[in-house]
């Protein structure tokens, strides 16, 4: 499964999801799939904050020197916001409206994270 | 009840949490409460670098311009981390051991957060 195809079934399998993204080191998005009408959502501006905020936390992780960073999530302004490293300053963005099912969300993003990692690295 | 007495339920009424504290604009504890012997926890210096990265989060919501940050939780480590602002700049801290229970932590949060923000408003 490519990765727009998997990113649109993430997307899908979540009550409330609007977007999912592949995130490169800068919070550019290198992959994505936004459902049907996301009003309000300006996923290329917002991936680029979060991503920032994402880069924030795994510096004081490791500052703290407790482990890397697993996960980062938000709530702002009526969306779920997911984060989840998978390595090679690439990261793994959910984003969805409340309430939705943030919870299986982390759990699918946790899930699937390997099998992101392993495809960038066959791209790179 | 006072904020020690609250911060102390909300540690004994989530599964896996070590510590709870309200933080000040600073991320230094304005009042905690530790459970027994939190190892590999210091809570201070934890406490200052996830406040700003909740302040680094904040500043991001406010350019987005789509609402208020309303929570941040990460998972670093092996332990779950839940930040929500109570206004004024305080925010209350809540801190677990993987795996817990982060959901019923963010649930207890959000329930006390009206409570601890008025109890502020008395002590300033």
């Amino acid at each position: 499964v490519g990765f727009e195809a998997r990113l649109s079934q993430l997307v899908h399998q979540v009550d409330g999801a609007v977007a999912c993204a592949v995130l490169g080191v800068d919070g550019i998005p290198v992959a994505q799939h936004v459902a049907g009408s996301p009003e309000g959502l300006d996923l290329e501006s917002s991936a680029v904050e979060w991503g920032a905020v994402l880069g924030q936390a795994q510096a004081a992780a490791a500052r703290l020197g407790g482990g890397p960073l697993e996960e980062l999530s938000l709530q702002v302004g009526g969306l779920w916001v997911l984060l989840r490293p998978v390595g090679g300053g690439h990261h793994l963005l959910l984003v969805g409206r409340m309430p939705g099912n943030p919870g299986k969300g982390r759990f699918l993003l946790r899930l699937h994270a390997g099998e992101v990692a392993a495809g960038l690295a066959l791209l790179s």
